[in-house]
């Protein structure tokens, strides 16, 4: 028995206790001939007691204690002098009489605070000792939780956690998957799952009903920022469901979850929001409604007043800054040069400013007038003191540049307050997207989806027009402008899926070949089913307050896919290679 | 909405009610005009009946049904006049006004019940519909329920389930190792991971106190019955423990997953055993205790009496099979036969039949006396009427065999009841395994396994017969004849490892090479910890009263590690290999 009580659990009711705590030296200091050794583990810090006139080998060994030692150490609970109420066993200390050095400790490459002085990659390279400090352990105790509280609400309606295989096949389309050689059969390989889509769909075939598992998923891309190659879903399926019912469920996961977890009401039922009005009123299929500023489309206001550029586009929209009509000519500027830099994409910028003494001025005021510059603004949504945005293009490109302004001036303005939140649902995607280089329809979700059964005749229709309407029965869940989930009702009727390989233009023996596995088990009874899967990482690190999930992984990769910790992937032995009868081919 | 109830779930109490059912056609038959329909889903079957009197078409509708179309029905919920008490819905049934076949289905390769008439092979093609089945349904219901009940118990206890890395590094002993190119790193791989055994110790370096995790584990080695090259553990290490912690806790999780589970209680403290203990009296590091025909040594009493065989070897053992002595001259020659095939090794055997009426007959009874060979039958345990058989040869070989050959007669005499649960903790494992051939010892578990402190003196002799003699903190669970989990108490004093180093012949720059990053986070302050894991597929397995665990997993691989219902592992694309840079180099 090392311990009696950990480190976080002593009161002052514990008071006149004998107590054996262990744990990590957190700092030890010397005051008047007292030795005061702050004591930490997982559960708290306890602060340790060794009086001047103590034994004089404890004094030592208290003396000698560096950071991060393990000891455990024996003594008393007393009532502390001077209290400290911001921690919870601040009442307390412990007069010491024993103490035992568990093992020593090299002095950690950064200090282990909550503010730590360890730059990144240093961090990266110790995550061991990184994962010490108090944020990195609220960030993996909240993932538990979460976890915990997922599982528990969907075993509660009946789902059950099915594991699928780790080792499966490589797709077709199979560029991203990551793959590994058999070396019992020599020349063939596994993939790692991108996803457990298929095994799912069959486990419905299967008729279980209601499946889910907390899953890894692997993806061999070009990381960006942010991205893992590694990553963890929550994954579900259900039979027997409409759309309706599968957003009910979840919603409800939500609800439990915001309210167990963090103690959040969210709104009962979520708001729901069509992609194309998400598209239209925040350029973006994962809009940030922790804020307004809406985007609105000017188009017929602005056009036939001479101004050629606003003339020659299909579409221009614009969003009003809150309080920001005293933007001065340097700051529009640089607003300018902003929207134009290649991750935007604008080609410029027009303002208004709708000035709080009612006057205003904009950058075209040569081509209209006051009035109706106040029209235009006050069709934005523009009060009094605000400023408004304009940019112009292709319709869709143009919101979405819009967007991504509305976004970056709410983040200036502080309403992207990181403890707000907005989830909602985003439904009626389209079902098809049409790409203008191939000439062709892709599936927006993948080619098992369902159109709406209303949407049935433009399904069947052979106009390009008729098919960009029609819409499917997906729909994500967004929050604070992030996607942290989305899914389908599926196709289970042979003759639909037929028509969404038609129109995907996917022949016959394409189709048999790329799908053929699945098609098949589809024939011997498929109920109807959808579902979703949600990126728990993401959904963790936004419930944390946190944009980036990297600090809600216990061990990470960086942007190159590498784990610096443990320095892989790495070289291996020849031997394995040739065991596994594959040759490295690495060219120049 | 598909459905107002389950297939499962009606009751006499629904009787009058209007319900819609959803779900496949278990089977459909016409009966003095009538037609009943076995309505299947996860929940149970319900049964339909289409009155004679019904409208026309309906009755056409349900003539049209084949087996595993899924329909959805609606009706009455009706009192049966013959009801089938073997049904949880065997009370009702439902006179349908609608049916709405929702796919139908192509008649399935073997038939959907509980005794099939598939073959293995057919069923692993189509395990889809496999799935479907009764057993194989209950068999993954009760691995959902055990892994929830696990992590209830293991979370109520403090531990927090941390996901590890499933990308991680080959080790230096990688041979077994499966192992992914990394496109992005190229001539680099990643390995899976064989156990999260590094991750585990550093999450307890970094102070999380407690960790588990029910978690994938790889294994790429020439599979054996019921060995798959993914499998799952319940992988679980706690800090600042002593064996005895550890026991206790996992023996309580052990406790509450039999009684929340099977409702059976088993015994409070369980029973433990040494290694040595059960060497000696089971043959076997995991016996089978639910019978007893426990193995005695007989060495002095059978020397010397001019039998040359039981003279020249250094260990005669001997088991008592109760009640067979009548076995005949022909039955003990066959025996004879099976202990001497290679699985067993055996060179021969020896009997002693104590015969119900006093008197003895054995294959070596004119080296013996009759009152010898009672005695001697007497020291192995035998009453009148038993069989008792011997076996000679080297010490612990020959006691494997009588274990091997004990398990073969309990088996035989209906001993093994897979409904009757003997758990049991084996400890007190050899810390180090001589290797005669290589002249050197070995760690029995790993080399981070601590020896007892008790046996500190003897670790650090340098005699073999010591070093033979220390015993590690290290424990196995173990029931009714299979190990079912296993761990340690680690090393984490920096001497002690350097010395066990030193025992195994591991030199400090090889030690450097393969263990440094762990042996280098141990220097920053490691706590006392210890563990273990649990082989879920078995655990789930022995639960669900099966030998094999191939029912416990939603989709295996055969025995040449290949999954027949997806054709994996299979070629992939050049593109995909020249991406990789790699080559494929099978030497035919």
């Amino acid at each position: 028995m090392y311990r009696t009580h950990t480190c976080g659990e002593l009161r002052i009711g514990n008071a006149g206790q004998r107590v054996t705590l262990a744990g990590w030296v957190q700092k030890s200091r010397k005051l008047g001939g007292m030795t005061f050794i702050d004591l930490r583990d997982r559960y708290g810090i306890t602060q340790l007691v060794v009086e001047a006139d103590a034994d004089a080998d404890l004094v030592e060994k208290a003396t000698s204690l560096g950071r991060e030692f393990v000891i455990q150490a024996t003594g008393e609970v007393i009532e502390r002098q001077s209290k400290n109420p911001r921690m919870a066993t601040g009442d307390i200390e412990i007069r010491l009489e024993e103490i035992n050095i568990l093992n020593k400790a090299a002095t950690p490459p950064f200090t282990i605070e909550t503010d730590t002085d360890g730059g990144e990659d240093l961090r990266a390279k110790y995550r061991y000792l990184d994962l010490r400090r108090e944020p990195l352990r609220k960030a993996l105790e909240l993932r538990h939780r979460m976890a915990h509280e997922v599982r528990n609400y969907l075993d509660s309606k009946g789902f059950m956690e099915i594991e699928t295989p780790y080792l499966i096949k490589s797709t077709p389309e199979g560029a991203r998957d990551f793959v590994v050689p058999s070396r019992m059969n020599p020349g063939q390989f596994y993939a790692l799952p991108q996803s457990p889509q298929t095994f799912k769909q069959l486990l419905m075939v299967a008729g279980y009903d209601r499946y889910f598992q907390i899953v890894r998923c692997f993806r061999d891309e070009d990381l960006r920022a942010d991205r893992q190659p590694e990553f963890t879903q929550i994954d579900c399926e259900m039979s027997f469901v409409e759309q309706e019912d599968v957003l009910n469920t979840f919603e409800g996961m939500m609800r439990t979850l915001f309210k167990n977890v963090l103690g959040v009401d969210i709104p009962n039922p979520l708001p729901r929001m069509s992609w194309f009005d998400a598209m239209d009123r925040y350029g973006s299929d994962k809009p940030d409604v922790r804020f307004g500023m809406d985007i609105h489309e000017i188009t017929p206001m602005v056009q036939g007043h001479g101004f050629s550029v606003f003339d020659s586009v299909p579409y221009v929209g614009a969003i009003a800054v809150p309080g920001a009509a005293g933007y001065s000519r340097k700051e529009t500027d640089a607003l300018t040069d902003w929207v134009k830099r290649p991750q935007v994409g604008a080609k410029g910028l027009v303002y208004i400013k709708l000035n709080a003494d009612g006057t205003v001025k904009s950058s075209v005021d040569k081509f209209y007038s006051p009035e109706e510059l106040k029209a235009v603004a006050c069709e934005a949504g523009a009060k009094e003191g605000d400023l408004v945005l304009v940019l112009c293009g292709p319709k869709r490109k143009t919101q979405t540049q819009l967007g991504v302004l509305r976004l970056e001036m709410g983040g200036r303005l502080g309403l992207r307050d990181p403890k707000v939140f907005a989830p909602l649902w985003i439904v009626d995607f389209p079902l098809l997207e049409w790409d203008d280089e191939t000439q062709r329809f892709y599936a927006m979700h993948h080619p098992f989806t369902a159109p709406k059964p209303e949407h049935e005749a433009l399904f069947y229709s052979n106009r390009k027009e008729d098919l960009e309407q029609v819409c499917a029965n997906a729909y994500d869940f967004v929050l604070n402008g992030s996607e942290l989930g989305g899914g389908s009702i599926r196709i289970h009727n042979a003759d639909v899926q037929k028509r969404m390989f038609e129109v995907l233009g996917i022949g016959p023996e394409e189709a048999e070949y790329k799908f053929g596995f699945i098609i098949n088990a589809f024939r011997f009874g498929a109920p109807p089913h959808g579902g979703l899967a949600f990126g728990f990482d993401r959904v963790c690190a936004l419930f944390g307050g946190n944009e980036s999930i990297r600090d809600y992984i216990a061990f990470p990769k960086n942007n190159q896919g590498r784990d610096v910790m443990i320095d892989s992937p790495s070289e291996i032995d020849d031997i394995q290679l040739e065991e596994l009868q594959i040759k490295i081919d690495v060219k120049d």
